[in-house]
């Protein structure tokens, strides 16, 4: 019997990167932590176990923290697209009218997800026009909450069952303001739910479940919460599990009732992502111990010092509003002529630097530069010079150097709270 | 600014086992390589990149190779419960009568499942008796292919869309026979979809998709592949792709049609499980180097190691019809009196060895032991060991020493085909 | 560019034993932990940096916890051997007498390194004749005190400058009783330095430097510290310390005054072994936070059950004196006839269990049962069921089962401080 | 008993960097690749058994390609330091004359071993001024090999037996000419033998043991072979072995007799450094995969941008000589003023990033940008952006920007032989 083997096998080699380390500045997923990495190989254990239980238990408490809520949060084995589908599918019923937002490819994807599903969505979009993107004006800008209102009150019926937006649409770097996306509703005296797709703002940009009144929060695993992809998040509202009694959307996986009658003993009613849930005992140590406040200012300053390299170059950020520009993510809007895929792929070849591409209606005109998770100055520091370096090698002409403005930015001094800490 | 920090925090230990290496006998999550939890602790990398989609086709095509099928398998972030609403979402219509069979509690929670979906599930079960468990004599043998025979004959207006069977039943040890399934639909002349759950034996008892005519097969990560839950998986055929067409079931994240057009070149629609992927590529390179003939006969061998022990305690075995005989699991009904819980928690105090418990029916009944994934004979003797110890901690009278049988069992000459190699 | 590689290249598959987990049964290295496993592999930091110096600060205290020490530990980049020889080099100068004793191979080893470094040793041995190993009486029982003591009281010139003992011979499963050599100098009245080996001993047997007053501890980093070897460790006493500023042995790397020095702060004169330390750094948690009197006394259990099982069997333990059975490991002597690495190789092909060999004398004559570091009751129990299958196979007639005797050691009452725990 | 534990314990946290990846730019350890983290991460097996045979014979044939030599490499568990101590104990004799090079701090820590060592070193040092540094100016250049050559003819009796130099100093960031004091030996017919310390130069730049004539080459394996510390490495030249045989400096652990004679069948005399040599396996994989030449040119590349950032900010380079200018570090003096060792504070506390102190002579004066091991073009560009950023708070004026001129460099085209691949 053959007791160890030099053999000549056909494999995959699942990390043959160039030489170092690869830049993955992608809007998530983004750099997982080493500690989250290690926690996650280690041994599988029984999911009806003790040990298990002391584990769900933490974590769901943990994540609580993180939504900054009171309310149960629901945990998925499934990506941010699966949570988007158990929201709609425990709170509404066939044919159920819903408001949804054109902020970009997600919120579109959101919105087509609603029509397969059996419900009749209404696509509000900003109504202005923009020279640049002039076929996707509202791909600039974040969601207009007096649309929402406007439509609303003229929905004296009350037909319309949710308002569902986009929280941090990460195809275009645009965060939404969803204070006041509660605050029109409440205007216009409605009792529709409200859900949010915070799948790439939670635990980057500050998010307020429980004040700002939000019933379904929809989140990932794989952006701020520093982890590779694989679980999907509900957070939820009173009125949430209200209406889940009586909606009629047949759901069974999704279904929140026995996952949170279950979760009160750390346990799940089917097998749970056991080793990504280690990931996440280890990521919520790290956020929560770091302090939510910090991890946001944190965002801040790294978009800051992106923005200001983007400034510097003269390219146009894709987000218009400078009051809703992404902490996580900052959109680049290519310059007439250039290919902004062709670009990535040179980024991407010759400093082995992954940049997200233009999704959708903005396909090959813009590309995406993620600051997300566990990242730092030098890191950023380093995309700004990868994308320069590109810039330059796609013959495109800059005003002024980028990575001259970012370090600029990064020496400043630090306020106290902004402070890089864990 | 703090670089370090010994610091009192309350923390969850991940890996708080008491010393020595934890045996993990439930059925499925089973060990994990060590190998592919090393795999899985690489950096995620991007999904859209050009080193995903060759990671992508690789674990595509390994997985039809595993599953024994030339058609396309679907992926899932999820547990294997997704990939059974997966199985049914994409084939049938709200209303649709589906034929399901009561072989134990996985059966049963399938059935819930179709249920909620708003199918009209009809529940085959065995029609005999059985001393043993009286109220469950259908959880002591498998599928009976006649029953199926019989009700679609019946069925001159083909109302029923689906045949659903379990192949391994996880929570009895036995495995029905698919073959015979498959020839009693085709001497019915139905035309019925056949939809089988395989999801704790793929990779552990030998299935094979194509062949037996299956049209879809339901499996999961965390068994007989070797990983940690968190993928489910759908292995088609032609006529469920068929059917896919015109089901009405609502469904959007599960559908088919647009993983399956995004597959062909390694990538998924939306964020899939990229360090699940890792392993997974890791896990087909052990079982298919090994050679799937191999791993059958080995599961083979260590599931009669197992029985002859129980056999020698003078212990009933679950499965009443050796001819079904699980290769993954056995389960063991306990003495009357003894609460098999109980006992299966000295076990894990005293040996730090978990067993699976008795599900629905069977609670406190039976416990069951596996012998599944990446395992060994003396890891399978010290199973049977600590259920042995544990049994005399309980008080249980054993006609004779299991251990000595296993080992009598282990330590016979092995046939060349069942030798353990890797 | 590639930026990926599906290539055929020759390559050695580091983990490739036969399916399941390997038996790593030979008296060190054990079994490591999957924690101090993770913890070595997270990324290499600036040895010169802060962090770097509370690393060495934690596990500097920490050693000396373990060997129950006030004095300095020094800590090698070397393996046991290198740490006998810092022992010999930093005390000793060219031509200097020591008093050695033969308990085993490794014994024999260390008075082999003393002639190479220009010492004179001197070998003593037991003095009484053994039937079942005529060739090697003193490989079957400790130092005997009184020998030393006489041959000391003859010194009266003080000519003998060290005394060197081995406290657990890994070549036999002897473990001699320190504090009597301890008592024996006193009782002469001799300067000489007590120098102990305690290499596989330390963290697995009782071990006591200051109480015991022992000069120069030798150690090492793969026996009960539960690590991979690569680190080797000196503990000192004040007169060990005084006796290296006269000491004309050359030496460099080994020296003690530069470490002794530099480790104040944490640091090293050259570069150590970090990821090592990483692990040593997580071994301490689970050893202290186990508590060393509860580590010893599991030792001892598990020693007793693995006994229980060579009676059993009516096979020849090789420590012939029961007061000084190691903790750590139990020699077997091999019936005659019976070559024991035939029969070690048995096991090994056919169980994936390795033992450890018969050392120099013993070549042949028997083999090595290891039960140290992370381990538990079944995995011992699979170690006694794997020899006695092989046993079987190989022909030799055995009284009783050795699994039974040990099952019925491990399931016996746990006094209160024996229970496993961490 | 506690199965799991929420406990509250004084821990060490060892990965408690700020967010993000530390830039580890110390001029070795430098950074590991992630696959050699997780290969140093698998299990330890027996140091006896026929798996680890087949790992030793891989490791050293290739090391044998890595120093481009025939003849025997031994490896030591040890740092590098031992590996020095182990060339001059095996083939040299007390009071033996040896004539060293003072280049840097390490040329004259080897020089100090040698006198612990009982060898009567005479140290020669290049005999010109240097207005920068003028109590060091040899720190600035390579070995003259014209001094060495004269000194030799001097020694008609043949009284010096060996020739000891640094190939790259670590402490400045000079790589000698080897070849040319080979030729020097030669052309003054002298029978010394030459000994090589490469051990912050193997792996990186280009090394030719046989063919430039070296007798003993002292490597680590925290440098240019991606590994954490705790191996080093002789490899032997027939001359080197012969001298072995007969030189009297007492030796045991680094005697090369029985290493070399154990190694032929893959093991070793005493328990080798099991987890790091599976590393070792895995960056031979990747450096033999990538081709030695290509791995040197990729080198000289880095280094070149490097050194365009520091002649930009109009800072002297610490190597006063071009023809020698080091692949693997940059030394960078500091302006008069500026102590560099507050600067380098400043940039850890701030960027994350480790620079190399000054040493020895130059302590303050100086601080080190390694460029070696894992690295890419945009690590190398951050380094520089967090050296310019930690500059200007410095207070220190810049001629130019560093950063721009390295972005220019590493995006001209890159030669086709250089370009990074593995």
């Amino acid at each position: 019997m053959l007791r160890f083997a030099c053999k000549t096998l056909r494999m995959l080699q699942l990390d043959v990167h160039p030489t170092g380390r690869h830049f993955l500045q992608i809007p998530g997923p983004g750099p997982v932590p080493d500690r989250v990495l290690r926690a996650m190989s280690l041994p599988t254990i029984d999911h009806r176990g003790p040990e298990f239980g002391a584990l769900g238990r933490k974590v769901l408490a943990g994540m609580r923290e993180v939504f900054q809520t009171r309310h149960p949060v629901v945990i998925y084995p499934s990506s941010g697209t699966g949570a988007w589908e158990a929201a709609l599918a425990n709170t509404l019923s066939p044919g159920d009218a819903v408001l949804m937002y054109e902020t970009g490819h997600f919120a579109t994807l959101w919105q087509k997800m609603s029509l397969r599903l059996g419900l009749q969505p209404e696509f509000l979009a900003f109504e202005g026009a923009d020279e640049l993107l002039p076929n996707a004006p509202g791909w600039r800008r974040g969601v207009q909450a007096d649309q929402i209102e406007a439509r609303l009150r003229r929905d004296s019926g009350h037909a319309i069952k949710a308002v569902c937006v986009v929280h941090n649409e990460t195809s275009t770097g645009v965060t939404s303001d969803i204070a006041a996306v509660r605050k029109a509703i409440d205007a216009a005296r409605h009792p529709a739910l409200l859900m949010v797709d915070s799948i790439s703002g939670l635990a980057s940009a500050d998010y307020r479940h429980d004040e700002w009144g939000v019933d379904v929060t929809i989140a990932g695993s794989q952006k701020g919460l520093m982890l590779p992809p694989g679980m999907g998040f509900n957070a939820l509202s009173p009125r949430a599990l209200e209406a889940a009694k009586t909606a009629r959307l047949p759901r069974s996986y999704w279904a929140w009732d026995e996952i949170v009658a279950m979760n009160h003993d750390g346990y799940w009613p089917y097998t749970p992502n056991t080793n990504l849930l280690y990931g996440l005992s280890e990521s919520l140590d790290m956020l929560l111990g770091e302090g939510l406040p910090r991890v946001f200012a944190r965002h801040q300053r790294w978009a800051a010092g992106v923005r200001a390299a983007v400034n510097a170059w003269g390219l146009p950020i894709q987000c218009a509003d400078p009051s809703v520009y992404s902490p996580v993510l900052t959109g680049v809007i290519a310059p007439s002529g250039v290919d902004a895929d062709a670009l990535r792929r040179v980024i991407h070849e010759r400093f082995d630097l992954s940049l997200g591409t233009g999704l959708g209606k903005l396909k090959g005109r813009m590309f995406r530069m993620g600051h997300l998770g566990d990242s730092n100055d030098l890191t950023l520091v380093a995309m700004v010079a990868g994308v320069e370096m590109g810039l330059k090698l796609a013959g495109v002409p800059l005003a002024a150097s980028g990575v001259q403005a970012a370090m600029d930015h990064f020496a400043a001094p630090i306020p106290d709270d902004h402070r890089r800490q864990r």
